[in-house]
């Protein structure tokens, strides 16, 4: 560990009506690292000097609640305190933090010490379009539907369904978890087996995110299991075993498939406004560092929602040049369907994965038409066309705008 | 993976202000199990029955916010849906319902054989206090003041004056993490040299839960090497890692000695009413069957405060004699001084830790008169004392009451 004056910050937004928030501030910076100062002898002081925190702003508001006023409060945090991994950061800065009052952590700012530690995604954006062959367009993910209960050449017929719109990615669903009509190998098989058979149909390349379970310890060899039977992409509920376990599953060189983080458990964290994790930290930041290659989030257009402004600070924290890590795909998902692809593509430019259960499975020519009319909607606004242009030679796509509509905004 | 009717059930808060609640409720059980249900063919619902949820109750009440209103709703969910780890039973009941709305997780009915698979704690309440040899009083724990940036001299002389006075049980500081000043190993072996000092001037038993951390998959390997330099007990960030983690350090029968749960990053789940995990199922029933020897929480009596319902309701979780689990003993935290001990003593009964940092470091006659203090406070209680009356005999107390006065309620 380096005891060089290197320095990783957080973010908070303190609600208080009645708190001095300076000196909160400093009551923060001093509380969660040497605990006192001010009764410090001074040869104490020096050398505890480089283990004090340091309240870097301090800027109070008025909140949208009328009389409730908060404070953006950032404290920088030596990095001589704490291990190279995240969980050791978010108990410094959040640990017991969290509890004391109506606070909710809304950024962080690593050292690029503190950064060097994380390879974060092997393939990121660039490295999953080189995986594919595919570097012009949106990419379009299908999800299964059903999968619980379901024998493997249900689920295999499924996937292949599926596939055969020309979808570039496919992934379990994350309720999926080690059962015996479908274990991970066969199923890995069954799915790959129908991939394949896709592929020579299509002359498409596919990912399969088979979702990476069981108990902690065995993440690793389940995954490299996984691997071994074919599997060339993992989907991981981050939320529920830590963003370390992420980091370390993204950091082995033996797991050489990109990983989808699927934000199962982050409504636990961060819609609340006084408390929690924000989203754009927890489902952006957080996971890029640790490793995601794709970051699912709840999209802004459907039931599961998420307000705009908020997903595009995700998108942007995914895929902002300013960290060393690669981008991250994102994904916004829920409530997606072909007729939303240009408010998709306008909100969320290029660097986006159009992700759709519902909209797949539910088209009336089925899920292979489904897969189809999303690719059309993204060609449409590729060339230029209005969807309802474009959908006059393209059947499954009108199929779908007769269904589900074109939202504009 | 029994097939068997298992059931295990969620409760959930929902607040919604136009919802028709058994609707859904009725779409969280389809939902969240088979996708879907009246679509199905019949065939395929006989086959699909012992996977679908059950709705067993929903309560609707009127919120404390006029016009708001919300429903208690208690889904069952078909064991054979998921496997037997806690990530898969919360991925399955909140992972994607955690984003939809205002919607919290109140508790949880695990099935007897979903609960089989947990061992839970090793020691328990029992358990401890066989260890320490006291089973007529409540225990008193003491936390190490500044830590970081300390020399290992410091850190064993810190430890052997809170030993000194007769606490029962002394944990590092939850952001203590591996450093060159004081690395897992020599911290053990240091302050464990200390306890046996001490054990020999006060002929007391001493645990020292040495703070756990680092990388997920090593985390059994460090516990191993913590036990190996002499640690009696380990102090971990649960949250930090997922339940999984300390579920299966607990399980492993290497892991020889009591494990405290550290609540850090707890206060991003449990304050908000809309949304999160509730305090006694999060630091409660949850830390209980993953294996928490001792789980601590916001005390209600000082600054960072949980209200002393929901503390009591976490209490009872750690001792309610319904689960399978030992007993956990509650430790309630942060704010609490000697004379505050007739009252937890009286809130909490017999089975709790009276937990202290700065009631103990900040005692006018240093850190060993500050555990000397506590324990005649809990003496006192116990034969039936006033505090007042006891501390004319007792100077410590004498002393620490005069700081801090008696709270009474």
């Amino acid at each position: 560990m380096s005891l060089s004056a290197s320095y990783s910050n957080a973010t908070y937004r303190l609600y208080d009506d009645k708190a001095d928030f300076h000196k909160k501030a400093q009551s923060i910076a001093v509380g969660l690292t040497v605990g006192s100062w001010t009764d410090l002898p001074e040869a104490a002081k020096e050398q505890m000097q480089k283990h004090l925190g340091q309240v870097v702003s301090v800027d109070v508001s008025e909140s949208s609640n009328p009389g409730e006023r908060y404070a953006d409060i950032e404290i920088a945090y030596p990095d001589a305190n704490f291990s190279r991994d995240i969980p050791a950061f978010l108990v410094t800065a959040f640990g017991k933090l969290s509890m004391d009052g109506r606070i909710k952590l809304i950024d962080i700012r690593p050292s690029a010490d503190f950064l060097s530690a994380f390879p974060g995604p092997k393939f990121g954006v660039q490295g999953i379009r080189d995986l594919l062959g595919v570097h012009d367009r949106p990419l379009v993910m299908s999800i299964f539907k059903s999968v619980i209960g379901q024998e493997l050449p249900n689920l295999r017929e499924q996937f292949l369904q599926q596939a055969l719109g020309g979808v570039d990615l496919i992934k379990d669903d994350e309720i999926l978890f080690e059962n015996p009509l479908s274990p991970l190998e066969k199923r890995v098989e069954a799915c790959m087996s129908a991939a394949r058979e896709a592929e020579q149909a299509t002359g498409q390349k596919l990912l399969y995110f088979t979702n990476l379970t069981g108990s902690t310890f065995q993440l690793k060899d389940n995954a490299k299991r996984a691997i071994a039977a074919g599997a060339n992409g993992l989907l991981f509920n981050v939320l529920a075993y830590g963003f370390d376990a992420l980091a370390e599953l993204a950091a082995d060189p033996d797991i050489s498939v990109p990983i989808a983080a699927h934000p199962s458990l982050a409504g636990a964290l961060y819609p609340s406004m006084h408390h929690g994790i924000s989203a754009p930290l927890l489902l952006g930041k957080l996971m890029r560092i640790a490793g995601a290659d794709l970051s699912l989030f709840p999209s802004p257009y459907g039931s599961v929602v998420m307000p705009k402004a908020e997903n595009l600070a995700v998108k942007e924290a995914l895929l902002t040049p300013s960290l060393p890590q690669k981008p991250a795909m994102p994904v916004p998902s829920a409530g997606i369907h072909p007729g939303l692809v240009p408010l998709i593509m306008g909100d969320f430019g290029p660097e986006v994965v159009v992700n759709a259960g519902g909209g797949v499975h539910g088209h009336p020519g089925g899920p292979a038409a489904g897969g189809r009319a999303f690719r059309q909607a993204v060609d449409a606004v590729k060339t230029g066309s209005s969807l309802v242009q474009y959908a006059e030679r393209h059947k499954e796509l009108k199929q779908a705008i007769e269904l589900w509509g074109i939202r504009t905004s």
